[in-house]
């Protein structure tokens, strides 16, 4: 069974250095020797101690992964794409730094803060969150945290996020330069503050900058599922002067109404344009493919681990540090002219 | 601070049984009592110090879920459906059994068991071994495993797992009772145990019933990715005597050889029928929708999580545990009657 003192000696550098490195004390080691200590360790087959380690270092090692549970609309958490694709690459990087993921449903602030705790996790990044639910875990809960996707006010919390507003104004622009007047809007309640909301007010900007308007009879509710953008479809479709082209929040939503459409003798884009929002495989299954606002999935992942690093090497003295990616249009075959009257 | 007398207290049980509760120990302790106490556990927010609990009962109450790292096919690890769905699933299962979930993506067998050995996991859950990984990794590794659609002969280890054969050949039936008589077959290479040659010998198996034979010709190879499928497409077309029908392992391939077919101008199903396999959300996402082989993904990971738990509680006395999930033929749009030639 090899020792410590095997590791130090096979990496020619001193036993507290390994320690350091295996211990996440990692600000005070070059990436360099981070890499051939972890080199050797794996060789060796090294074993640490993990769990007396986690008591003598406070550190446990562990970083969670916190995902909203069975949500509203009763999809099952983690089978949205988005959501294993963040997953699957933040899992990547975590495991590259010499860390361990733990994966954890969140069905509510209290129960999170209180399995965080009793973990000693060293840290977690949220997914889908409530902006009013990020003060309530900082309160509860006092560790290195990132948020992804929220779209809080506080100065004080750690973000990684996209231009979604951004994303909603390119989307109307391109179904307004295609010739459109009468856009619908289709996505989730957006009461809270949140990417919907966000998606929205860029999509209304874009009508706005062209003298257009959004109306009230043509912005139709839908959870992000499957089933319910192919029932919200016929929504669209009786709306009074419908219209001739629809902004969907996310792919799934998109792929939805193109399916409700078609059903009901409305073909797509001949009759009705639709631009989706995520980029999402779902958007090339379908025919046509969809026109939709690519956003980098696996590149908020890695921004998300790396301002959690940044926010451990740091602790307690961290400063709080936030991200926006871009997004961009992604032209398929969703979009063309209104038809004529 | 609520203290572990607390607990027992307001759970109306010994210390000692709280203890036996909160260090897995429950083989001792009622499936009620086991719940009144996890109850009270949330309720008062009692924190367990979890890292010094590890150390002394020799559990750190962790089950690690350990999936492929990315494939040859070049498909990230989990944005898999299947996998995701059964991530999913299972992380919901271990919460409610009070225990914790790490993901852990594999590279190689000996980086695992380091990787579970260091943690000191409970025990682990296993998605996509190889059939000849099962032993390496028992040799290196000695504590509960379950593995998943693994189809090695060891009578030793634990598996769950689904009718793969019976599918295949519920496939072929379907086909030959629609009236095909060439039919093809597409999906990854086959030459260890496992998934896919299962399902390939329950197809053959049918063909062989009905006096019919698969032609060499006709067996495409293709990766379980959507654009690999789309790209299968063409070299099913270009087969001399081409089939009629094809059934693909994967209900993404199937969804890819739906686009390519269409895309060459063979319509589905009037010139060419599908049957998939899985029953994912993309067979219902595409037009026509494709006829497939369900599986009940939740219900395997909820039996992996069963069979684990029982392992646990008898470890190190446990017996190894195989358990079979039935299929079902879910009939859509993607079958027809083969063309008049």
């Amino acid at each position: 069974m090899p020792t410590l003192q095997d590791v130090a000696r096979e990496a020619g550098v001193s036993k507290m250095t390994v320690s350091n490195v295996l211990n996440g004390r990692r600000d005070r080691v070059s990436p360099a020797t981070i890499a051939r200590v972890m080199e050797v360790v794996t060789r060796l087959g090294y074993v640490p101690n993990a769990s007396a380690r986690s008591l003598s270092a406070r550190r446990s090692n562990i970083v969670a992964l916190a995902f909203p549970s069975r949500d509203a609309g009763g999809v099952t958490p983690m089978t949205n794409p988005h959501d294993s694709l963040f997953l699957s690459e933040v899992e990547a990087q975590v495991t590259q730094a010499g860390l361990y993921l733990m994966a954890h449903s969140v069905n509510s602030v209290e129960s999170t803060a209180h399995s965080l705790r009793s973990w000693n996790v060293d840290g977690a990044i949220f997914l889908g969150t409530r902006a009013d639910e990020v003060a309530a875990l900082h309160t509860a809960y006092d560790a290195p945290m990132v948020f992804v996707d929220n779209h809080g006010t506080s100065p004080h919390i750690s973000n990684v996020g996209i231009e979604d507003r951004l994303g909603g104004q390119l989307a109307g622009r391109r179904l307004i330069e295609a010739g459109h007047r009468r856009i619908g809007f289709v996505g989730p309640r957006f009461d809270e503050p949140g990417v919907v909301r966000e998606r929205h007010a860029g999509f209304v900007q874009a009508l706005t900058e062209a003298g257009l308007s959004l109306r009230p009879e043509h912005v139709v509710h839908c959870d992000a599922g499957f089933d319910h953008a192919v029932a919200a479809a016929r929504r669209v479709l009786a709306a009074p002067q419908r219209p001739t082209a629809v902004f969907a929040t996310a792919d799934i939503i998109a792929a939805g109404l193109l399916k409700g459409f078609v059903r009901a003798g409305c073909p797509v884009p001949d009759q009705m344009s639709i631009i989706g929002f995520d980029d999402l495989e779902v958007a090339r299954h379908v025919s046509p493919e969809i026109t939709t606002l690519h956003q980098d999935i696996p590149g908020k992942a890695r921004a998300a681990v790396e301002v959690l690093l940044t926010q451990l090497a740091h602790w307690p003295a961290a400063r709080s540090e936030r991200r926006v990616l871009g997004v961009s249009l992604v032209e398929r075959e969703s979009v063309a002219p209104p038809p004529a009257s």
